[in-house]
């Protein structure tokens, strides 16, 4: 994260929130289920996600599908706000952009997501990857918070 | 496609390379395989991808993962251009933005990719998604063209 | 705009707000006074303007500075709405990318915004910028809708 | 920048190109003359530049147009790359997405260019722009690199 103030709202932290996410993720159904992704780390507005590089998930140029990258990318941005925002809140991905920066053959993939900045309707999310400890995708992207429906 | 002058590329599209790509993904392998993926249409600078809304690719919410849309964006855009290029190049996606228009529950999703530009080393290329005739997503992105090695 | 219902809100134009911008645009302040950007056309969920490519605006490489496209799209995108919102409520910009596909040396530039989807708390808009009917740059953003304070 | 490995070609750095543009930013032409764009530190693989808020610069909303930050932005990301690269080559924005995180009313932007990636035909630039400590804006692009004509 830049040299500038934290977004308040990374005290307002939920680590039973996180809990519930974490233990989502070992064994999670569809789309993260297929490719294995796991939680490494979750701290106030900081998400660490990995996942191994299958063969299955390699194209016949020998490199990770691009869409892999893409898929494990939008489920990190979009997980990271849940332990953040009030009860009865939800937070939905509404854009994001990601650079690939190099072919990716083996290993593991570790996305990290940092809330760069969080307001009462959205927030701003930045995602790292990196694979055997080199930068290998970046991506940045907003999150439309709701609130629950008036009672 | 805006009201522009075409690329001028679009003359060389190879119908036989596009014919490759048409029969591999009858029963595609890797991500697109466990999307679903299959071509609907392949024209010079125009191809139309479709897959299936399937329940275990939707989440808990009720609506497609993002991260499924996202992968189908990367590999169409990322299938467009083969056609168009000289015989031993090749491109690979280097970027892409997105933005979801709308939730999506079921039914079929379908993605066309357009190129926009595309010079010796690079192309743009814009993606829309449709979802029983609603526009559900849009993405641009770019793919780098490369040569073959000189032998 | 693809091949999609449009959206909805498109029916609320009020062309007497558009005709406020326009007038505005016939001298405008800042940024666009420095660029001299004009209003072309002003229909529901379409705006074009344009500015010309002027001398001052083109670096020692002998092409416009995209700084200046760049603020000409932002202008271009953050406008659209204003004659679709109800009264009182205004809309911010909150992200945008640009795909540059030309190098530009003189003429006019014509920025068209299309609103692709419109909701009751964000939008999302495509911009497209010719220069002498070449396409020369495209991009899509989101505005975030604000509700005027409650009495 | 991330914690990985950082890109190898910082080791070119040719501190007298750097010295080049720090001097041509001391009375600057064109858009960043307009904007009072200043170098502030230019060390390999990164670059600081900086303006104030004119009050010319602020829309009636009284907040920073949007246009003032994506060209700045711009420039910032476009320049960062030369003392990199080798005798002759040049390089050219393609592509950036920015986020807009809080309005802007005074003082000064710093922007801050990072290098992610550079390989031998494009790199990926990363832009965080501060505003009194505060991050306000955060982008990601690409340029492409291009050979001097061989003769």
């Amino acid at each position: 994260m830049p040299n500038a103030e934290k977004p308040g709202n990374l005290d307002n932290f939920d680590q039973s929130i996180a809990d519930v996410m974490i233990k989502a993720h070992e064994k999670p159904d569809g789309l993260p289920g297929y490719f294995g992704v796991r939680v490494e780390e979750f701290a106030p507005g900081r998400l660490v996600m990995a996942m191994d590089v299958r063969k299955d998930l390699v194209t016949i140029m020998g490199t990770l599908h691009g869409g892999v990258m893409a898929g494990f990318v939008d489920h990190t941005l979009g997980c990271v706000l849940y332990p953040l925002m009030k009860r009865g809140q939800w937070a939905a991905t509404t854009e994001f952009k990601l650079n690939y920066l190099r072919a990716i053959k083996t290993g593991t993939l570790r996305a990290e997501s940092t809330v760069l900045a969080m307001g009462r309707r959205s927030a701003v999310i930045r995602v790292d990857v990196t694979n055997e400890d080199r930068l290998v995708c970046v991506a940045q992207g907003t999150l439309l918070i709701s609130d629950p429906p008036k009672g």
